[in-house]
């Protein structure tokens, strides 16, 4: 019952010198941080489309999930987390346990960076299991990484590696938001997205925002292993490279970066001193759209492809 | 389409001040008031609990309402609203149509109260509408209203009327914004909250939390004309006092304020000084839990009822 799930939940949130007002009252009053911008970022998660609970997927692995691809969007802009509120559907039946799963698995990650679960809204319904989180992080004035700022000449630099995040990691999504702030700290960054719906369509929309085109190295494309097994499995479903490039839910940041500054952070990281590799897969050209530099030189036109919501 | 509705949502949204990352990238940029708190809050509603799409409810007024909500939490905090993210899950036939409508409700109510919409996520699935806003509001350090400060020897102050809600107002919602403001600048108010599971429950839910008891003047209680009418349809469902006391979504405030200030708000609202009248319904005790004073004088205990989501 939403009673006692309520007094249950509010018994489990740490308290915080960010909350000067703590969940349980109409609304939380956070004191933000002072002299820095407020970041804002909602991520809604359905049943069937983002997650299929069962063997495979947990109620903790739903609740990570939710929070996790809400601080990828706090990375992609180097935003720090603060804060995040939570609001869900359940299903009538099994529905606390449910919810209690979900926060375990939303309180693990929020911990893991210093985010403080400020409120939420618990509504039940004859409809599938729906969670939405709002995150709220900081950032000093004019520092906020945007997606328009890509200039001719700049590098373009991905974390980690893509495709076949299907095979599990799209729900052990890892948002990448200490390399960013390292990153950001350290290096000059002109423009950032999060490659949350296909590394050619993410790239395409920082490109088409920034008013640039982009040249992407195929060979250079950090292509993950799970991209070469989802290949293995079902080859007639593409490449190892069409999965990198077109698979959505890799949650890695893509960047471009002036040449000594993207040097610079992959050296950085190869020294380990980021916790995620970094690869320079391109470089950002006058122009619009984006074309594919294969082993022979040659370029040719790359087209796009990623997950759109239909309706 | 996902790409061409975003494109035309972005088209929409009026430039604002407030805003040094417009929607668009992966997070807005709020440059937050100097001196201010942030007021987060979340509410998330479901098509067959919330609203029934049909001839009585257009996808406007899912939209109005969706942030009427919010803002009304928002007014029970003294918060000055500022800025909403919207997440919607939209089914897959008729979702265009239907987000558009959402948006117009929406961005009517946001620009009554001088809020920037500042991002939003829109998915697709094969399930009812859902759509959530998390509204941000600010108030000055220590000044929100919150729902544990209420003293023995308050009386208890109610805008509006309530009951019967269901007859429109549950959707037609009117937040409380500006008279929560206009009274937090005037007059000492110890604790408040908004009406929205039914006035005795959320009256009990203030009690509660400030650790004292309520006694009410059932004669005193503004009975709304929509719950004589649905008394009148249905006189088994209850009397106009019942559902003015158990009914959910009024989306009134309930205040505690010490009496001076009570009888000179009350006063002020009657000069039309305040948006919406004001009624005077009860005082706080010392103890627990509610009690009624009926046209005899006496007290006899009073139930809490309203709207709880079971799961």
């Amino acid at each position: 019952m939403e009673t006692d799930f309520v007094d249950w939940l509010l018994r489990q949130i740490p308290a915080d010198a960010r909350l000067e007002v703590p969940p349980g009252d109409d609304a939380a009053v956070l004191r933000p941080p002072a002299l820095r911008r407020t970041v804002v970022t909602v991520d809604m998660l359905t049943e069937g489309v983002d997650f299929l609970l069962g063997p495979d997927c947990s109620p903790q692995a739903v609740g990570h999930k939710a929070l996790a691809v809400s601080l990828s969007d706090l990375a992609a802009m180097a935003a720090r987390p603060e804060a995040a509120v939570v609001a869900v559907a359940l299903p009538r039946t099994g529905g606390e346990e449910l919810a209690r799963g979900i926060h375990e698995g939303l309180a693990r990650l929020a911990a893991e960076h210093g985010v403080t679960l400020a409120g939420g809204d618990t509504n039940a319904w004859d409809g599938p299991l729906v969670v939405s989180v709002t995150a709220l992080g900081s950032v000093a004035p004019g520092a906020a990484w945007r997606r328009d700022g890509a200039r001719e000449g700049d590098l373009l630099v991905v974390t980690g590696a893509c495709g076949g995040s299907i095979l599990g990691r799209h729900l052990a999504v890892t948002p990448r938001c200490r390399a960013a702030l390292e990153l950001a700290a350290a290096f000059p960054v002109h423009a950032a997205i999060d490659v949350s719906d296909g590394l050619s369509l993410d790239l395409a929309r920082m490109m088409a925002a920034s008013h640039t085109a982009a040249v992407v190295d195929l060979a250079a494309i950090p292509i993950h292993p799970d991209a070469v097994r989802l290949t293995a499995r079902d080859p007639a479903a593409g490449s190892p490279l069409d999965h990198a490039l077109g698979d959505g839910e890799d949650f890695e940041l893509l960047m471009a970066m002036p040449p000594a500054a993207a040097h610079a952070a992959v050296d950085a990281a190869r020294a380990t001193r980021l916790d995620v590799p970094l690869t320079i897969i391109g470089e950002v050209v006058a122009g619009s759209g984006l074309s594919a530099r294969g082993a022979d030189g040659e370029r040719r036109p790359l087209v796009p492809r990623g997950f759109v919501h239909q309706f």
